[in-house]
């Protein structure tokens, strides 16, 4: 008897799109059944696999044929419209990120899922996504201590995406770096040869934690000044930061600073109550370091396929997070077999 | 109108139960309700809070006045018996950590606390417990690649334990490190200027990973050589690993080698199917470096008590393990208030 496989869509092939449509091979239980996008005729997009290419128009027939559609589009756009379209049809899984408007698209999720009795799980990745968990699960263990979350070294695709659509710029990408100097501080909390000692770090400010380092190619005749006052200035996105402007040709641009790397950490640092009169200090450290960021973010997104389709399966419909779901259903093969190998 | 406190009951007075008692205040949703022992009459046990102290014969008087107990005996010889008569009257949240034997105490507890109506979650802490947690999100993340879990360095009570039952032997204690040697081979495999590039690191011995160091005070008359014979050829516990055996008076022993502090890693570096002809790498950590072992372990059970007084007043009955808590039931505010600040 063949095992039954879990029948994915991709709808959206970017970076992402892209990435899950790859990693889909590394998990022996699902294969790929269709990518869906919004060009016209949806054959003028070549992917890799051997899959039809489906118009998003016509999602709706693919109802019966998909068991789980992963929602690779942007969170500015695409996902506010298409999720709880495509969650009335289907069981999604999407990286939805814009951290302000999480809790609105959690309930237009909910809604449209269970309307359409699906499951559905929003805003999967590292951040949201891992980050999240861990600052749960950190908090939750070590009440009396600070959280911290530090991105980078690597490139803010928000970030280079803002630079892109300053006026003169032709293509941008952005490092964001974390400073050594708040590192550096938490650490010696728990480090009890430092003196003085300090039991809890501060709170640090943005410009404390992360510097922002733009690389720009321009257009034809652009005003390079103006350029990088513009960037600078820019609200949430740089007037908080020490931003600092390089200037590089196009051709420069995409052979020196093409991977989209990043990584970051979550630190907890807290105290418990102590039976002696010593001080008793704890760290608790989560650190990424990827290569890709998009093929690890689609190598996260289908482990929660597999968590959708099993919700779904129980009839456990409705929009969740990673934060309802039970890490046993991220495990392939099951309870047990998790209980023997991993506890 | 008073919030309604979950009532806790600590069984078991060691280090362990001492530092959930003393937790307890770093969670404002929780109060001491008793603690129980064996000890014969209980009063002549004291203990920090103005609580009652009562036999564990007399426990069944107290279901209507404990909403959850902790299990804080040992895992050889009290848990396997105290953990499913107590599961049967009271929810429970217990650190059982003898690997080998958890998926028979869990079918165990599952049938008690189903026969009880209750609801229980065995092997809490940080290994079993977070660490676990860790090696199931990061081999089910990133399915192509390998999982690395390192202790210490750090005082590992079970094998001080096991020295202590030497012939001769009148107190000790052991150190676990882990190997700089294995640390760096893996570190080097996510190092694009690493030559020659292995992609990911081997499979390492016990012996390749971690070291051990005793430090034994003895008893008069001893046969030191002996005692370090014995200690080096113990199956399981030594014979496997570079192990040396330190000797020191009592008094040093107490005033030097008295702190349980812990700590350790879990690593897993894997791939991604690569979007290009690059070979993209990614690696997962989480450690942990703790001053007080028993002090951080009961504050991961008091999250955890949180989490079975959830599932109890949902009808959720039965054993579960870490892998099976949906996180959010670790929170103290719920599932809308982890969304807006942590995801």
């Amino acid at each position: 008897m063949k095992k039954e496989l879990i029948k994915i869509g991709i709808c959206g092939y970017g970076n992402l799109g892209r990435g899950v449509e790859l990693n889909i091979a590394q998990n022996p239980d699902m294969e790929l059944a269709a990518v869906f996008t919004r060009r016209k005729p949806p054959g003028a997009l070549k992917i890799q696999s051997d899959v039809p290419v489906v118009h998003v128009d016509d999602a709706a027939d693919w109802r019966d044929k998909i068991d789980v559609m992963i929602l690779c589009g942007g969170s500015a756009q695409d996902l506010p419209q298409q999720g709880p379209a495509f969650a009335k049809m289907f069981n999604t899984v999407d990286s939805f990120d814009t951290h302000a408007k999480i809790p609105d698209y959690l309930s237009a999720m909910d809604a449209a899922a269970k309307a359409g009795s699906h499951a559905s799980v929003v805003s999967v990745g590292w951040d949201p996504g891992l980050f999240s968990l861990m600052r749960l699960f950190f908090g939750s263990v070590l009440p009396n201590g600070k959280t911290y979350s530090f991105w980078g070294e690597g490139v803010s695709q928000g970030h280079s995406d803002a630079i892109r659509k300053v006026n003169g710029v032709a293509d941008a990408i952005q490092y964001t770096v974390p400073k050594a100097g708040a590192l550096e501080r938490i650490r010696k909390c728990t480090d009890p040869n430092s003196t003085p000692l300090e039991l809890i770090p501060p709170n640090f400010t943005a410009r404390e934690m992360h510097s922002r380092h733009c690389w720009v190619a321009t257009k034809d005749g652009a005003d390079e000044a103006q350029i990088e006052r513009d960037i600078k200035q820019m609200a949430d996105y740089f007037a908080d930061y020490d931003t600092t402007v390089n200037f590089i040709s196009q051709e420069k641009l995409r052979e020196f600073h093409s991977k989209l790397y990043h990584g970051g950490k979550v630190i907890r640092v807290g105290k418990t109550k102590e039976m002696s009169d010593e001080v008793n200090r704890h760290a608790l450290v989560f650190s990424l370091k990827l290569d890709s960021n998009p093929e690890f973010t689609s190598s996260v997104l289908l482990a929660y396929v597999r968590a959708v389709y099993r919700l779904a399966g129980r009839g456990e419909y409705g929009a969740k997070t990673v934060f309802d779901i039970p890490p046993v259903l991220l495990f392939p093969t099951g309870a047990e077999d998790a209980v023997k190998k991993l506890l």
